[in-house]
């Protein structure tokens, strides 16, 4: 495989393959160096956590970085994603990581490159190496995916999060459930949507998504949100002993989730964030170098 | 110490000990280095010196550095500071050099994070690691603060390196007066205040602070400051055989002083930029490693 | 020599030189290594290829790079370019790469610096760079410039490419013709303007400039400025068998040439693209160690 637009292309084999490489380099058993050689980071929308963590991965790589943005870049000139990337590949990267907000853009270009492609996040599309993250991180914990409960809760229709990781857990041998507000479910995606009080009694792993702040600016809605979906202290308290809590990041405090249960015994969220650049590294050495 | 934010946090003695290591980084005596390590610029305001020689401060000591500006980071998805840092701290990064707004807020969120922060100018509160180069680079030209007269001209009372400077240097030892426009005076600094006249004659250091160009479009009252306030070539031929002249930069050429003395035989204005690079070396060096 | 800032400057053996050095670092047989050292970057205009080419070529060097964009500068505070290099030279760079609007600005303001400057395009003056790497590539296939047909094929009167490549290639011996509307032509470059069927049937080098697309919103003239004066598939089948096509891009597809050209067997466009990296850093490493 040479370049990674979607988790649908990955078999549960190469997800665990993956995971065990970032697990490696975790625990400094593999080193990779890719010293002299380049990457380059194409993010045409704004994002701070998947951007630097990227960074972060191809540095510790040793990988030197591009950093392209729509403003600086002949896009403005009109030039096609394309010609951007064969611009690149001539200059001499090797691997671009894409954020851009065209569904499926990245599938479609790709064909034609020499160099590898990652999808760091297409329009409401899929985001594979957030999945990759959250996988890593249930993995790490209960050392397998077989038999435990994962409900996902927040909008489903619009989150690419939700999509990617609902189809890799259940391939992984997870049972997962939702939790959406009635104008939020996905029947394409599951019919087993449940309330927030029956998932935080049943569920292992509690994975929140993200609210759009954006529509919801008058903070009554934000509140109400919170008690009628989202994760008080008072269900977080009826959870079992050793379930966790996921967010991709960034929270709404008191949206989504009660404010101090953010950085609370429960939470992996910061931990997802370490275990993001890990995996990031394993996926671009694994990209450059084995192939998956 | 963890964080700098303030001059007001370091004794005489830390500021002789953050001086003597930067002269012993000039020296090559030392020679720290955090290859690998990581380290987080946040600059949400415009800077071209202050932020290119953190940079250049990073990168001389080895260190890789994430660069977050307001436009790319998730701040423009509602997200604070705090989470911004407590993000950047579980991706891996031990310090963050922050320039934004707010006075104060640098010291307020620190207390609950892991990482160092050091405050590159929070509005028109402090600016410490401006006062520090500034220091040093008095304290290399003489040897000694005690019994200096310093002169501090300019608009004091919006000045956040005025008061870092007034501060510190009387604590060091120094005779400290300032040149101001009535309105610009603070009596809450200093009641010391004389004219630019006298202080040619009586100063060891005079330290000229930068006016605020958008203020002053009016070219004749540009030129009208620098005849009742500036630094003239006739006022540089009263000044003490040995005395120099210091401002932060950038520089109004023709307001605050004549264009012709900027770079001058008493001007050390390029010396503070060069040692302002040396002294962010030690302080990096401190605060990741020994502690001030 | 210790600024580039037109090709007028260099001489045929000097040009050689340089592409000489090129062709060793190409080779490998010359690795030079600026580890530790600085270069600045300050694209004032927009700008993928040569900004990213120019930073490439420094990281292969090993220098250290500050980017420094117009809106993150001081210069929004009224500070000149000049006293942006003399900050930059304090703050520890040795050369600078300079993009930005005023034709002649680098000239003229480098006479009182320390550090190096390379001119990356000074508004519609000149982009030496570009003419090198263009020179490099024709060298590289042809062995030499004595007796080649080269015609350039574009707006010659206002590109920046056109100027600089005559100039040259007539100095090095070479036959250089032009194809161009006649509002296009530029008598004082040359009177040889001839059309594109006659260039195709006679040219070793085809160099088609970009159109400014800004100017031809109107998909009829586009295509219509295809048909009179640029490359389509039936004229490149005219083509000598040994000729070569280059384009300095980004290519507006089906303007200036037919769009499935661009990635044909006689095209030499993303050559270019990878000799600009290799031709800058000899540049650079010329202008830092050696002189030329």
């Amino acid at each position: 495989m040479k370049h990674l637009h979607s988790m649908t292309q990955l078999t549960n084999k190469e997800i665990e393959h993956i995971i065990h490489t970032a697990k490696s380099i975790e625990n400094k058993q593999l080193s990779p160096n890719y010293s002299g050689r380049f990457a380059a980071n194409i993010f045409l929308e704004p994002s701070t956590r998947t951007k630097h963590s990227f960074y972060m991965a191809e540095r510790r790589l040793g990988l030197e970085v591009v950093d392209l943005e729509e403003k600086d870049s002949s896009l403005i000139k009109g030039e096609s994603l394309y010609d951007t990337l064969k611009t690149l590949e001539a200059l001499g990267t090797e691997i671009a990581i894409v954020r851009q907000s065209q569904n499926g853009l990245i599938k479609q270009i790709t064909e034609q490159l020499g160099m590898s492609v990652i999808n760091a996040g297409d329009g409401t599309g899929e985001h594979p190496t957030q999945s990759l993250l959250d996988l890593f991180t249930i993995k790490d914990e209960f050392g397998t995916f077989e038999g435990l409960s994962v409900v996902i809760a927040g909008d489903i229709k619009h989150s690419r999060v939700a999509r990617s990781n609902a189809y890799a857990l259940k391939n992984l041998g997870a049972d997962v459930k939702f939790v959406a507000k009635p104008e939020w479910q996905d029947k394409t995606i599951s019919d087993k949507y449940i309330s927030i009080d029956e998932a935080v009694e049943e569920c292992d792993v509690l994975m929140l998504l993200r609210i759009q702040h954006e529509r919801h600016r008058d903070p009554f809605q934000s509140s109400q949100y919170l008690e009628d979906f989202g994760l008080t202290i008072e269900r977080e308290g009826r959870m079992k002993r050793s379930s966790i809590i996921l967010h991709p990041a960034p929270v709404n405090r008191g949206v989504e989730i009660s404010a101090s249960l953010v950085e609370s015994e429960k939470s992996r969220i910061f931990k997802q964030m370490t275990n993001g650049v890990t995996i990031r590294m394993a996926l671009l050495h694994l990209l450059l170098e084995e192939g998956i």
